[in-house]
This record gives C-alpha cells, structure tokens and sequence, in this order.
C-alpha cells in the first residue's frame, strides 16, 4: 500500500496532520467536515489572483469593442496598471466595477466564460487552472475524502467564479464552495418563463474576516473540523475551527518558497497590531505548513487538465 | 425486482415522474438536481407549520419560568390563541419575535432543541416527525438518488430548524437546505475562542416566492430539473424548473384528501388575481399530484423515527 500524502515531508507538520485524520476518524461522520481557503492556499495567488485576471482579460476584449469603457475611472487604472490609482479606488469598488461587465449574463452563460478562461482557451498568457493547484493540498483533499469528510471551499472571491470549476479541480460539488456572491434578478416573462440574470450588487458582504465564519455557518450549517487558510481574512475561520469542542486542526500555509513559489507575509489586525499571521499562528498553537520546508513538490507534475 | 414508487398509483402523475426519471438519466450527474419545499410538500403543515408547534411549545416553558413574558403583544396573541391579533400583528413580526426566544444560543444548542421536539421528547403533544412525513415523497427522493441526483430542501421557514433533521427525515444534509436564515454575531474571547451566538434577526428576506429561486441559485449555484411544492410561495421555483433548456418537472401537491390528510387550497397572486395555485399549475403545464387519487398511501406505516 503506497503511503499517504506522499508529497508532504516527514516532520511536526505531517505528523500533526495525520494524528488530527487519525483522531478525526472516531467522530460521527457529519463532524467531519473541512474547509479550505482557496486564494493563496489551495491553488497560487501571485503574481495576481486568478479572479482579477479573468476580469481584466474580460475588460481588455470588451475595450476592443467599446472603447468608451477606458473612461471608466476603475478601468482606467486597471488598463493602465496604475497601481496606486487601484489602491486609491480600493478593491471593493474595483471589483463591482469589474462586475458590472457581466451584467444581464445568466447564471451558466457566466460559468461557461469563466470555464474558457480557467482552461486556458481563452487567454494564451495564462496557464491553465490545473497548473496552479497545489499538489499537497489535494493529496490531503484526498485523504480527508477517504475518510467520509466533507470537504469544502470558501473564498473572499466570486463564488461562481471557482464554482464554474471546483469539481473538476478539486471535486468539490458548488454547494460547498462559500464565497462572496453577486444577487442575482428573477425575472419571468409573458408566457411564465423564469430566468436569472446576473446584477453588479454584491449579496451581504464580501466574504472575508468573520464573514467567512457567518457565512460558512448559514450555507452549511456545521463547523468544520479542520480550517486551512494563509492569510489575515482566514484569522476568525481558524479560531472557529481551533475552538470547537472535539479534535480541531487550523493550518495555516506560509509562503515562504520564493524559489519555487513566492515568498510573502500577510498581517492581521491584532491586538498587537499587523501581527503578521504566521506569529498569531504559533501564539494560536495552530499548525504552520512551511511551503520550502513541508512540501516535497508544490506543483502537481503532469497535470490533470 | 420490485416497483419503483410502490405507493404512486398508476395513472397520468405517476406516468409523467417515470418518463421524467428516464429522461433525466441521459444528461450530466451534475446536471440531476431536484428540490422540494417542505411544509406541505414532504411533511404535513395542518393544523399549524411545524415549526410554529416548536416556537409555541418553547414559549408556554418559557412563560412558566418568566412571566413578565406575556406582556409582549406577540406572545400574548399566541398564548391565549388570539387568531384575529395573530393575523393582523402579521407572520413575519410573529416570527422574530419568537425568534428571539433562541437569541444568544449557539448553533449547536438550538439544534439539540430542535431535535428533542421533532423526535417527539419534549412535547407529548405532538407526534414525531417522522410520521408527518410523505411515504410517496420518500419514495420519489430515494428513486432520485438512485440515479444520482442531488436532492435539496426548500422551506420558507428556518434553515436551522429543518437542518437538525433533515439528515435522519430525507437523507438531505444540511448543505442542502435552503431555508429562511437567522444572523448569527462571531464573537472571540480574550483567548481566541470563536464562538457563534444566534441574534433575532432575519439574514436577508424570508425565503419564499421569487427568493427561493435566487437562494438555490446562491447556495447550490445550480438550477434544479425537478422542483416541488404545494402552495403560491413555491410558483417561482415550479416555473423556474419547468423553464430549463432540458427536461424539467414541476410537482405541484394538490391538498385535496380531507379523509387521510387535509382538504385546503393555496391561491397565487396572479393576472387573473388570487387564482387558485392548482389551476396555474394546470395551465402552466405543471404534473398536479393529488393526494386522493395519485397517492396508495400518505404517511409512512412504520416510521423509523
């Protein structure tokens, strides 16, 4: 029989790991249920997330055909790669900006644009989603799945955005995918049809701090067991999942690989102030995945897709 | 081998589901999605929702403890059965006032609560769930499993309520219901432990009409071919599935078997104005079950609960 989580090196990480998935398997099986953060933890999130990078190759055609839309101020300094422009602006308004060029768009229309592009086909400057994934993590999606978990996704991004591919990348069904979501209008014409069509409102709030707790809550209706997160909007979900009452595991992934990965450091509002998140980890007791030091390979090495 | 729907009579209703199950099984697995409303359509909802039983039984202990609870106009119309103030004080403020009997609870507190009253140990008053459900409904979810669809529940009452059985009723997790949902406030302690506590208050509005089909949508992120219901909250959802590019079903109930269940009719706000929801279905070319003639039996003859 071949060892499980082969990609993961022996040491204090892997065997935290497998005690948790050892002490995990004596619970009912509807305890069982993991959460994995998606940006920057289950699949790459440098130099750009993918979301935003879908939206600009969206923008970039749309311009091509109504060059009108450069005045748009949020455009602009995308289009121009004006950084501090987008910080000025801020990401929430950039991103109902970048919303609002799917406007009217039904439910699967939407999926299927972004499909295209997570497959490659759209866009020859980026690499095919299956590429960017992180090979550890899905051998533990694995392992978990072996064990009657019930594996989930949550994402400070669009949830329809990484439901358009979730089951082909890491099996995960959209009903476990929890994101930030656009409201969607019914609309029902003469003859009784009913149909959805996209807005550019955000539904609630994005999907971020103690969101990702709240909102894990009122789509699933459990607490997971395990929690994996790698920055400062996973702070609250990896308290949620290190306090229940039974066995927990919070892992936090730090990017320290900058040779086959990148190196950075995200920092959460603490009461010691923009703590950065790999030290509220260790004062947490919470596990830290060294990407340099933990992972034998990052990458999967003959990709699926 | 035996039959299929063994308490579906033979006849136009029972013909329509077969060919629907055989045309179903030609498109993708994650296409096959059904949904059903609850209250009325896989469990009895007369004399009173369920749910209100729960609500009243938790308020009659909690006024034996706590007089001064009487005093709320509210719970003063409920108590002394007052349905002429109950109406015009209106649904939607009743129930948060009752909500507010379970503010500060966790999640997994109120659904301990739910769960004695529905497995009959509180209340002598009322029987188990388990026998107010639908054998013919049980039937068709286990049918629909078989071939692999992906069964949801619908409700225009609380999530939280349905999702502490909805596992040992239907086979549904709680992933995969879709219910009206109370906000719940995170809170961290000084240690880190993240805790959620329920407040009163409703998160977004309650899940009927138009917003069942926008919270499908939000939480599954996928359209059902199957929907059914039994009442004018559950048109838009009907339409919506009998609207789909491929092949659909719209199941409405039709409460029209005083002797074994309840005779009562549900009227739709429509251009003809408040027509009764069986004759939309009928001109909308939705599958009409009627309790009296398409079903061999109603309840379950030895409940498992």
């Amino acid at each position: 029989m071949s060892r499980i989580l082969p990609s993961w090196r022996p040491g204090r990480t892997r065997e935290a790991i497998v005690a948790f998935l050892e002490a995990a398997g004596s619970l009912p099986v509807e305890d069982r249920v993991a959460f994995f953060d998606n940006d920057g933890t289950l699949w790459c999130e440098r130099p750009r997330y993918v979301q935003l990078d879908f939206f600009l190759d969206t923008l970039r055609s749309r311009v091509t055909a109504d060059p009108g839309l450069r005045d748009r101020p949020e455009f602009a300094a995308l289009l121009d790669g004006d950084a501090g422009q987008v910080a000025a602006l801020g990401l929430p308004r950039i991103a109902l900006a970048l919303a609002s060029l799917f406007e009217g768009m039904s439910p699967e229309e939407f999926a299927a644009a972004a499909r295209a592009f997570l497959r490659g086909a759209v866009s020859g400057r980026y690499r095919p989603a299956s590429t960017l994934v992180y090979q550890p993590m899905l051998e533990l999606i694995a392992q978990l799945r072996r064990l009657d978990f019930t594996v989930g996704i949550v994402t400070g991004g669009g949830a329809d955005f990484l439901r358009a591919v979730s089951q082909e990348l890491y099996g995960v069904p959209p009903e476990l995918v929890v994101g930030s979501l656009i409201e969607y209008d019914v609309t029902t014409d003469a003859r009784g049809a009913t149909q959805l069509r996209r807005t550019a409102r955000l539904l609630g709030a994005a999907n971020e701090g103690p969101a990702k707790v709240s909102n894990i809550q009122a789509q699933l209706g459990r607490r997971p067991l395990l929690a994996a997160g790698n920055s400062a909007g996973d702070l609250e979900m990896l308290q949620w999942a290190a306090s229940g009452p039974g066995p927990g595991l919070a892992l936090l992934v730090d990017h320290d690989d900058a040779e086959r990965e990148h190196a950075y450091e995200s920092r959460a509002e603490t009461v010691a102030n923009a703590e950065p998140i790999a030290e509220v980890a260790a004062r947490s007791g919470w596990t830290v995945v060294s990407m340099a030091t933990d992972w034998e390979s990052v990458f999967p090495s003959s990709p699926a897709g």
